[in-house]
């Protein structure tokens, strides 16, 4: 199967078979194409023209078709079709994680009507559990399907029963051992079972270190978890142990992306998860705000400068360097705050105390702000500034450097302690914050050395 | 096995354990942890502590420690160990990726002497062809180990085959089907081994759906296909179509999640990859030489206001808003260019025309620029500021945000097309030169109406 590269010109020709009714064409055109590569389509098509393409799918397809969808295109589409289609249609084709996904994005009525019209009751309310938990949780993002065996059985009994299992599994990565109750023991691999004879017990065999994780925790813990221990899936328990579910690696490498996505847009000030195809009304209203509260600082910043109106009416030049400082405390404080804000996301803080932390920032903070403090000195020599603006300058740049760094690395620290997500500080506090308190100091120290030297 | 969280206090026992030479509580204490637990132990001690520890650690448990310890550990640790055990107790019980991965970052010499002493001259020779692909292919993140059966063999032979082969190899996850060529045909799910009869030949049950890739592909590549097709495992061919090897997710996910956090350290103006526990010279190294970037702008920034020292001279309260204008030229950009790196880096530029993104952009540009200008006008009005001020003031946020929103979008599209990482783009490049283009604007607009209205 060829990697597929989606077209204009291809979007062109499915486009016009469409229109021209050309379902011989059309149909030779997707028949060989993943579901994934026809959602890709889908993004480009027409409400009209992709409820026609999704006649030609089969039941198979056009589930997988409707997982890969952008959630936007998905609800639109569905909003189309009977209660009873999409259960019969889609929901029945879904493994359930998928199908409580899509379902939960529904309204309470619809999901009741939708779920319903599913013959299966056991998968109805395995897909009614699954809308149970809260979102981010262990057991939003679990499946039910899962292959398990009790560990008072022979192998012969497990190859009996997983016979019967496979049937409603995808794939088989790993076969749990359960107790009478239900609850998680161990797993054992196929490998295992290929290589021993069939009489043995699964209780004299199987693999009693298994990592799970409970059905309440935290979606951000199953990432890591995942990440760390290198697990491909990972089953899920209740309070009292009991196997509920399974996570596949697919669904937190999703959960893992989008998070270090939001990471990266907060800290560039966009304030909701948006998209390069999203509305121009949405990216205005997810990039307004921070703007808002920059200018918000901004015009702090105008009161604070014309409070030394006098001084600049007098020595002009020294607002020369005034952003440069302005900028320099912005620049450095985001530079602190994303490697602070990564080492929380990642949970790579060490078990540095503190102080250490607080030791090693300082140096860094004493080196630069020596480095661009000597530079900048230099610089007002070479173009013989005068003496005072040239001290103004050179000290304001060591002191900002090293108060935004520090700023920089406590601000999110702290607020992670409050609960409040790190990534919002390094956009939006910590560039106005150092903004303002750059201008201060050097309009401050400007007063000072010119009274001095002037 | 229950989550574990390394604390201060548990490290300081093992320090006192291993200093008391209390081997059999050290044992007790670490026997029952993951490889993984124990690599985050190893990286807080000393190199004689560790060289202790590793000596109660069974070969399999020592060999998956090191694989989790970061790099600069490992090369620490394995520096003070011959080449012989190397070989012996850590790259023999190691999958050939992960010994790949550890021999590549060894000199060249040492390479050839550690795998000398590799008795398997098969798996010697599989390691030094993963070791001979150039980095971030396809090639050099697979590994060799995986189950494949002939197209011409019956149920009964593959199962005898594979549990020969499932002895070198961790967890089956699929069984490939190559033809007498080892040219990769498909796939053969376990789940429709154990549903067949076992005198079923293999070409007639087979799924020949396989999505595959070059050895010599690009990791992203390989990232993007896993992540579209929701692969657990993804089959490495070579240019005549052969089986060479297989990726696995969690190889991926650890690209994946580096990529985001390397778009988000370069979008924050930190030019080298760093964490939290790198040493303070390399985070200097790798903060300060965009702090010189920004402090060049701003010097250029500065000389370009000192051509404005008459008018400023005389009207100081110009100055006043200049920095309010700055900045909002700096956020506007990295926004902009926030959600277009992103878009790049996910391969979600969708297929609208450059002309389409363009009217997107100036619709959002407008609409932005429109609000921040009428409020920053009613801002002036209200503090009383006058006529020129307060249309100085509005005209310049006006014109600042459309140009740097217009900046934020195309930067990073051309950089990207001339093959430069586009994350470099918000970072240095577009607050420096928005910062500049902003004050430039505002100083000419308020020479031209403060030379109209004064």
């Amino acid at each position: 199967m060829a990697n597929f590269e989606l077209t204009r010109e291809y979007i062109d020709l499915i486009k016009e078979q469409i229109e021209q009714n050309d379902i011989a064409h059309l149909t030779e055109t997707i028949i060989d194409l993943h579901p994934a590569d026809i959602a890709e389509i889908y993004e480009e098509l027409s409400l009209d023209e992709a409820a026609f393409l999704y006649l030609l799918l089969d039941d198979d397809t056009a589930a997988e078709v409707l997982i890969n969808l952008e959630e936007e295109k998905r609800q639109s589409f569905l909003k189309a079709l009977p209660s009873e289609e999409i259960a019969r249609r889609f929901i029945d084709n879904m493994d359930t994680d998928d199908a409580a996904d899509v379902i939960s994005e529904m309204d309470e009525d619809r999901q009741k009507e939708v779920l319903s019209y599913i013959d299966d009751t056991e998968v109805a309310s395995d897909i009614a559990d699954l809308l149970s938990y809260e979102e981010d949780t262990a057991g939003s993002l679990m499946a039910k399907e899962l292959i398990k065996v009790k560990d008072s059985w022979n192998i012969i009994a497990c190859l009996r029963s997983m016979r019967r299992q496979v049937e409603d599994v995808d794939e088989v990565y790993f076969v749990y051992v359960v107790d009478d109750d239900n609850v998680l023991k161990g797993t054992i691999s196929l490998k295992r079972m290929l290589l021993a004879s069939s009489d043995m017990l699964v209780r004299d065999i199987y693999n009693p270190d298994v990592i799970s994780v409970s059905s309440q925790a935290h979606s951000e813990e199953v990432a890591k978890i995942m990440d760390k221990y290198d697990l491909v899936v990972l089953p899920v328990i209740d309070e009292d142990g009991k196997l509920v579910g399974r996570i596949t690696i697919d669904d937190v490498v999703d959960y893992i992306r989008e998070e270090a996505e939001k990471d990266y847009q907060l800290a560039s000030g966009i304030t909701e998860d948006v998209e390069m195809s999203d509305s121009v009304w949405r990216h205005t209203r997810a990039r307004v705000p921070w703007l808002m509260i920059g200018m918000a600082g901004g015009l702090f910043g105008s009161r604070i400068i014309s409070a030394f109106e006098g001084n600049i009416a007098k020595y002009p030049e020294v607002v020369f360097f005034m952003p440069l400082i302005a900028a320099t405390g912005g620049n450095v404080g985001i530079q602190s705050s994303a490697i602070m804000v990564q080492a929380i996301a990642s949970g790579n803080l060490g078990i540095d105390t503190s102080w250490r932390k607080l030791g090693k920032e300082v140096s860094i903070a004493l080196l630069s702000a020596t480095a661009l403090s000597v530079l900048v000195f230099l610089f007002n020599l070479l173009v013989g500034s005068s003496q005072a603006l040239t001290l103004t300058v050179a000290t304001a740049m060591f002191a900002v450097v090293v108060f935004a760094s520090l700023i920089g690395t406590f601000l999110p620290l702290m607020l992670n302690k409050v609960n409040i997500d790190p990534a919002v500080a390094t956009g939006p506090f910590i560039t106005t914050m150092n903004d303002i308190t750059g201008m201060l100091v050097y309009l401050m120290l400007s007063a000072y050395f010119f009274g001095v030297f002037m």
